[in-house]
């Protein structure tokens, strides 16, 4: 592998400009006027590292589909994790005032309205599914039953609310790497697996391979992010430092120290890589992307 | 008709029996234990009228089709009501304390349990529309897009945002039936939308006569609203009366009149009712179920 990580530019390249524009299309028009619509648009075009919709066109174009193809399930995902943030931000869940370096939803707008963009972001995603582009009737329902399974009370939601309820408790290295299965991995593997969707093609093998890439890319993210809140600046990450320790939150270097969770997390990110070496060079893109989310710095 | 609303009865009878047991078997059980799911179940299995349901079996009735293929459409807009209501009811929106003469979710839990319990029951409509029953996959895909246009920016989400930048302020007759149309109006002719479709038989005209009489049942159900909250006491109906006053709303007794505003309702009902005179004796359950809106005093 390059580690010039010039696949991965490319798949940035045509991937991330094209998100933009499906987001923009398929979010309410300014013009219609709303705060509701304004607050749901700051959400979700606020920037981002966009790691989950990368996720969806690199697993379309690696199983042989079109940008075209992934710009739904892209939208969709990105969708789903920005009225996720919304919703942990709120002063009831996480109480946070910075995401990417600005006022969250609810110090731009208020809580009533982010409470709402944050449903109609979520409404929205299953919305564009179930509607958008060219798909036949049930590779629309494997996508949306992926994304809901992913997202619901067996998944992301589930992890959040595990989240608080650990705050102030010592947990078990097990514990933590559950919640965060729940909370982040879910998504990330979702997004992998709608990608393939996309694509309409029938790889059983492809899917069970990107099903255990995103598994592994998922807890890797996790466990940087954990070393991130510890070692980065505020101004570095867009989002408050130290909030972990602050919240007396269990992390990967609490628990097993900070080298042993960079050992990790390089450790998941090579397994990672590994389980695609064996789908030739269209699998760059997301292996160095999968390198990307350990090299991160915010 | 009889005025007995016999036929209402025997709708009752076999739906809401199949809807408790539809909702029993599809929400987490509570030996998984979590708060969250405890707190799903209460939300969403706390009784109420349950008209959203009882629209959608007598509209699959209607269509020809089984109490079975009811089921899961009638689960998925009663989730999407329940998630409604759990976030309308929180401090930074309606700050209720009492719905159906209990305790609201963020009452009974807290406010960020109710916020994600919310954020589930939404999630699960979707994912029940898109994996349980015998349907079609074009009948699954028809289901879930008309169920997020109904509940979504363009519609549920968007009427309580109007709702709420109107308090304190007087607004036009117009303003106030769209506000409504959009808040009420459109998930409740979504579902027996959902009803025709869950029948998977094609009957344009049954789709266009049901989608009218969801329009007029639709406003005619907020108008007897606006009614029992002036005219019934709190003890009556299990939630606060007299909240509209108190929050300086605009409403249809206090924009046009009590009178004229239960000549409004009836006439809306016997629009309703007039919709479906074509389509014989299996409409009677949806005919009788429009003169219980207007009757009831809860």
């Amino acid at each position: 592998m390059s580690s010039e990580l010039t696949a991965l530019d490319g798949l940035r390249q045509t991937s991330l400009i094209r998100l933009e524009q499906t987001l923009d299309v398929f979010l309410p028009a300014i013009s219609a006027a709303s705060r509701l619509s304004e607050a749901m648009r700051y959400a979700a075009l606020g920037g981002g590292k966009r790691i989950r919709p990368l996720l969806v066109y690199g697993a379309t174009a690696l199983a042989g589909g079109t940008p075209e193809q992934a710009d739904t399930p892209a939208a969709a995902v990105e969708l789903i994790h920005a009225y996720s943030l919304v919703h942990d931000d709120l002063p009831a869940m996480d109480d946070d005032d910075l995401r990417r370096g600005q006022p969250t939803c609810h110090k731009a707008y208020d809580e009533a309205t982010a409470i709402l963009a944050g449903d109609t972001l979520h409404t929205k995603a299953f919305e564009l599914l179930a509607t958008r582009g060219d798909y036949r009737s049930d590779t629309r329902i494997a996508m949306i039953r992926h994304l809901c399974q992913a997202a619901g009370v067996d998944g992301m939601a589930a992890g959040q609310m595990q989240d608080m309820l650990a705050q102030g408790q010592q947990q078990t290295l097990a514990a933590l790497e559950e919640m965060h299965y729940l909370k982040t991995g879910r998504l990330i593997t979702a997004s992998l697996q709608l990608g393939y969707f996309a694509a309409q093609i029938d790889n059983i093998e492809l899917l069970d391979s990107l099903t255990r890439f995103g598994d592994a890319v998922g807890l890797a993210f996790q466990i940087q992010d954990d070393i991130l809140d510890i070692t980065m600046a505020t101004d570095q990450l867009g989002k408050p430092a130290g909030s972990d320790e602050k919240l007396d939150k269990s992390t990967f270097p609490s628990l097993i120290g900070l080298e042993a969770s960079r050992q990790r997390a390089s450790q998941l990110c090579a397994d990672a890589i590994a389980t695609l070496d064996g789908f030739g060079i269209h699998a760059l893109p997301l292996q160095q992307l999968a390198q990307y989310i350990i090299a991160r710095n915010h």
